[in-house]
């Protein structure tokens, strides 16, 4: 067992003192003495906490310092796998957060003795594994899924945005959803368009590099995820991830202006056509635009639509695309159709027909863009003209990933088709800038 | 015909003057004072310049102020399409560039006649509205196709391959291709596909704002496109694009790795796992790369093979998708799917069973990744591992697009899946990098 899931200079300081998981040990720094069995980290966990479960059941981590020493008490004892309870109580100051995990790395604990991974954390796994939490919230805990998010769809958003409504009923302070990164994009657009009049942050959150690996992001990402939901001033549903590939910092993107942008790297999540809405770095939310819905005290307003058509359809086109799948969406019975065009807003005049079938026969289809940036402009040549002409709907600078949930929220609520655009032409959620700000492409997004 | 084109404040001035398209107009601006024939704007142009053909034929942007004035010189002339001859002959030290025009914003012209676009230019046209060409190369020109590019298709890149073929066989030292920008990154991935053992530069190039606008950067990129066609040492295709959104450079980015990321910015263009290949500023092309395919003096082992199958679809994944798109293209006879997965190349479990059939049937099925940054890795996850187990083929980082153009070249070849699976697997024109490069990714991409 030794010392495992130590790591840097806290492994040096433990092995210098010859201690082990388990053994009971002291641990001075300053004037405060801890007495206590050393825990193990998960590899989750940062390199500068020691973990002690004190005699009262409490586990606490002690940051290491220049004058921190370790003495061995006694040997090891077995460490039972009962966890603590949840080390403060509601009220003492700390915001409340509620933590609703759904599944994905982040949700990942290691098994000590298996080596497997299992697929979600309590509350109480999460102040063992990341200690610093205790100082910034008093967390609620709860497994609502445990599933890839590869495998999402839009009955689980509705069911999300369900628990998140209970939260901000009961009168939290903020909702760390934990997800993992392949949809998150899609769910926070969801819940985005779910929760009306939100008072309080939700904040998901995910890992790009699984907690049994040493570069892993997930202890920074749901940190600086607790922080925001807990301290920011922005009532929105956002994304928190890291902001750049070192542990610096954490951006928080408005949940319908962000996608995956990388397989790997952790800093993968980008805001496109906007900027990100703050940076949260060392505990502190730094918020970076005026445009953003407040916290607000009352929670009357408040209320949840959660309903999603899931007959909607995305098609990417390309050159030599035939109607033929187009066709077939209309003969299955679907409602909607996002396509994913080329530059601002055309797909081949060969699938024209198909498209002026579709609208005729009732469905909705929206424009977007496969460039991801800039927005959507029919008006420029003919082709976009004619188009609009048959009743094509201009996505105007709405991700293609935001622009297909919402067709699916929309077409929810009713599927008259004059409706249908004036709804996907309106802004609801921060889905659509009032003007296309050039400056937010590539690297230059952030003042 | 009035004053077609003008909109806002400028239109007001034009108006309390008194003028029309095609009269003889004084401006005044400050101490300056221009005389020209008024020329109509296309409905691409901005409200804050007046366009006026100046007596040496060339046309220049005044942008409106206050302290503008105009003034009524003459009345309605007809303007003659008359063009200048090609100022310079073959062989007088200058390189031999052909340019290939198919069509798009480049090549659009505006008949101050009519207002309407005209879709080529010719050889004369292009010296005439860009001098400078002039000084770098002997430039022979036609017109291969007049299309907007989002109407392209796998017959015209066979189409395009073989024209640049002739001008190889024929002994140009570099081909230019005047192309929409809607769907440059598929044809350039096509011609690179296509041109084997190349012998010197094709290059793609586009313009992202008409001519007749002031901020066309139509000459910039041709200028800069011919010159790599004439100098550059690297033999492949490329796209010539606008580097940053001011006026000071172009890239060369290689062709299988570049797509359009912006509907209307100068610097839409931008290679995605890569670096761009080259910088083109003042003439001298400033190479960036030492991982490049160079120019030879040898065409004997030049080919083309561009022979490409058009039953292949592109299905991108999202939270709620069926798998009855698949099974349509199973089905209908389809020979190849290309999927744009999540993350690290997953679709949702869903739609398992409709892979499994489109396997089984023959059909070859290529996974890439909607992150469009980073590469495929389907060992991390099970899920990922069932679908390889599956014969489904991993993309490696090549972009979507790339993956479709290779597959539908790949499959006119081959339709046995073993050998399929061997081809995409084998870089073949630089879409597939041996290692992922971490650092090219948004703004940092370049050195």
């Amino acid at each position: 067992m030794s010392l495992q899931g130590y790591r840097g200079r806290v492994l040096e300081i433990l092995e210098a003192a010859g201690v082990a998981v388990g053994d009971r040990i002291r641990v001075r720094k300053g004037s405060q003495v801890f007495e206590g069995v050393l825990m193990p980290r998960s590899e989750l966990g940062d390199d500068r906490h020691i973990v002690l479960k004190l005699d009262d059941g409490y586990n606490i981590g002690i940051a290491i310092s220049e004058d921190l020493s370790v003495e061995k008490l006694g040997a090891f004892v077995e460490i039972k796998p009962q966890l603590p309870p949840i080390p403060i109580k509601k009220g003492e100051g700390l915001p409340h957060v509620a933590i609703v995990s759904t599944g994905g790395t982040i949700a990942s604990r290691v098994d000590y003795r298996t080596g497997a991974v299992s697929p979600a954390l309590t509350a109480q796994d999460l102040y063992s594994v990341v200690p610093e939490l205790s100082n910034i919230a008093y967390i609620e805990a709860e497994v609502l899924y445990s599933i890839f998010s590869e495998n999402m769809k839009p009955e689980y958003w509705a069911g999300m945005a369900k628990r998140a409504a209970k939260y901000i009923e009961e009168g939290v302070d903020g909702i760390v959803v934990t997800h993992g990164t392949d949809t998150l994009g899609y769910s926070s657009a969801a819940l985005s368009f779910a929760l009306r009049n939100l008072p309080c942050p939700v904040v998901f959150v995910g890992s790009q590099r699984s907690s049994d690996r040493p570069s892993s992001d997930a202890a920074m990402n749901l940190v600086s995820a607790v922080t925001f939901a807990g301290k920011s001033p922005i009532a929105e549903v956002v994304i928190v991830m890291h902001g750049e590939s070192g542990d610096t910092y954490c951006y928080a993107h408005r949940g319908t202006k962000v996608r995956k942008c990388h397989t790997s790297r952790r800093d993968a999540f980008r805001s496109i056509n906007a900027q990100p809405l703050a940076r949260v770095k060392e505990g502190v939310v730094e918020v970076l635009t005026s445009n953003y819905s407040p916290r607000r005290e009352s929670r009357d307003d408040f209320y949840v639509d959660a309903k999603f058509d899931e007959k909607v359809i995305l098609i990417k086109s390309f050159p030599g695309m035939t109607g033929e799948f187009i066709d077939h969406a209309v003969d299955k019975g679907y409602h909607g159709i996002v396509l994913e065009g080329t530059g601002l807003g055309h797909v081949p005049v060969y699938v024209f027909d198909s498209i002026k079938r579709a609208v005729e026969e009732g469905l909705a289809v929206v424009m977007t863009s496969q460039c991801l940036w800039g927005r959507i402009n029919m008006n420029v040549y003919s082709t976009g003209r004619e188009l609009l002409a048959m009743g094509v709907i201009p996505g105007e600078d709405m991700l293609p990933e935001t622009a297909l949930v919402k067709l699916m929220w929309v077409l929810a609520k009713t599927q008259d088709l004059k409706e249908v655009k004036r709804l996907i032409l309106t802004n609801i959620a921060g889905e659509i800038s009032p003007r296309t700000c050039y400056s937010y492409y590539f690297g230059g997004e952030v003042e």
